[in-house]
């Protein structure tokens, strides 16, 4: 399903980081970096929330707008019940929209937004996805305290809070299509290797994209996916051949760009979690595209819709993917 | 933040609910109830998204459309990571949006799809909920095999599915306007009263929805949440006259209709989960609607934005209520 919008723009955005993303090589595009897990909370489900408070805070004020002036917060994180949304939003007091297509989210909380704001039934949205290592690895791994063996295979999940400022205002990025992905499923049950179910949903995606809109991939300075790390990448590239005949070339993955794989060893097959396809995307590509070098980016977010009580039912894992098309301004 | 739509219609809807559901004074008006839990799946997990994908292919047979003729599923249930929704969506292979406002997901799924349908961005959508009373106690509460006795403010989760049909084909009951709500937390803590962590949500919106529309209660027929229980019930209309001075006459609440309070003993104050309130409204009030005995229902559903990881942590519980009304067609 492709929108094509006239009057959507993505003004500003906020990216805040945590001590892992802080060493790795796109600490200086950040807005701002912790160096540690908590934040000044007392857990770290509490410090997500804090992190996206703190982006949507950020980006108001980037915005100059204050919280009244806001039509519409959309929200979305991994934490069951999405809590670092719905507590955030809480105190943030603006209506609310929660969403969970897991690290899908933030392009899905974008394509909603958009539709609004392009036919007028919003003047403005702040869209914003969290993720907190710690809490990922407490709620859906091992206990934080056991420190079990990873497979190569396995991403980490990164900390951070992103938020984006849309509105019809003409400023900043231009959102000018999206495509709203269909579940697939080709039966991968390994939890540790979410690259390998995700990968075929991306390249669905990223092919009905293209189909709708008639395009190439070429159409794209650049097409970005978050976040199939190293393997889920090569994957990715394999399967549009085979299954699509399409080459990707302009292409690349933000699992994979957010951490310096050959230092930074304990993040394995790269990056994960909602917040790390928006923190590359708002920071370091919004910098290159404000700067010329990138004119046409295609942002695939890709989501693993599963649980652990669905992987301990020994059930195969679905996954997502949605596009959103950003334009820099003419 | 209230919409005004002016081509959108609630065609069909389906509604399949559980054996409680099924001895419950509704039960007529059910399309279809199930005298047992498990519905030849081995797991509650997987019985609900049976009911959720069972309550689509219903509505997509009343509809007399296939599959693929349907541009956007948007879903949303009580499950961590909202499995029930995604491993239905996954089955189904229709575009999808995941959602999660907790008992307010069914409303929030008829505003998102409302404003697309309206403004030609989409030319159908089925919206599903569903929730499965001891998937929501195993997951929520004690331990099934527990059995600790529960307040009397404890509400019992509906187990059911819930399917709708919209398009701009005008049949069935007219979506006129909807207010999305904001979220709200008056410190309450009491997970076993839930009636009284949003009813302060339910008062707000709708009194945001009458102020946006200039419109006085008794404009309705009928003005309903879902669900705030026997005791949320009286809180909200207490709350309504005092914080807002609005007295609310022609109201009721799902959680009280769909069971029969005196009899079953069983469910304390009332039904909640997502599938309450659309059970309720999809099968008995749009039979009232289409008899002609109710012309313009407010339907406000209710959800609390918590966690057992929050609740645990002694937080307060937020919520939130987003409303839609609906209207017999002239």
């Amino acid at each position: 399903m492709t929108f094509h919008y006239q009057n959507v723009y993505i003004n500003e955005t906020a990216t805040i980081a945590g001590p892992f993303e802080k060493k790795g090589p796109l600490s200086p595009y950040f807005d701002k970096t912790y160096e540690e897990f908590y934040f000044g909370k007392k857990t770290f489900e509490q410090a997500e929330s804090k992190l996206l408070e703190e982006s949507v805070n950020m980006v108001l004020s980037k915005a100059e707008k204050t919280k009244s002036e806001i039509d519409l917060l959309i929200a979305g994180d991994l934490l069951n019940q999405i809590v670092s949304s719905g507590y955030a939003a809480s105190n943030l007091q603006i209506p609310f929209l929660g969403i969970y297509n897991a690290c899908a989210s933030s392009v899905e909380g974008l394509i909603i937004a958009s539709n609004m704001i392009d036919k007028n039934q919003i003047k403005n949205c702040i869209c914003s996805v969290s993720s907190h290592n710690l809490g990922a690895e407490k709620q859906f791994r091992y206990p934080v305290e056991y420190g079990g063996p990873k497979p190569k295979t396995a991403t980490f999940t990164t900390t951070g809070g992103a938020s984006a400022y849309l509105s019809y205002h003409k400023s900043g990025i231009r959102v000018e299509s999206a495509t709203i992905g269909t579940v697939t499923d080709l039966g991968i049950k390994d939890a540790y290797h979410m690259g390998a179910v995700m990968a075929p949903a991306a390249a669905r995606t990223i092919y009905e994209h293209l189909k709708d809109t008639k395009r190439k991939p070429d159409y794209y300075d650049l097409i970005v996916t978050g976040d199939l790390g190293i393997y889920g990448k090569e994957i990715l590239k394999d399967y549009m051949k085979t299954e699509y005949q399409i080459d990707l070339k302009n292409y690349n993955d933000t699992a994979t760009m957010i951490f310096d794989l050959e230092k930074q060893k304990d993040v394995h097959a790269g990056g994960s979690g909602p917040a790390c396809a928006p923190l590359v995307t708002y920071s370091y590509l919004f910098d290159l595209m404000k700067k010329g070098k990138l004119k046409r980016v295609l942002l695939v977010a890709t989501g693993a819709l599963h649980s652990t009580t669905m992987v301990n039912q020994k059930l195969s894992i679905p996954s997502i993917a949605h596009a959103i098309s950003l334009e820099v301004i003419e």
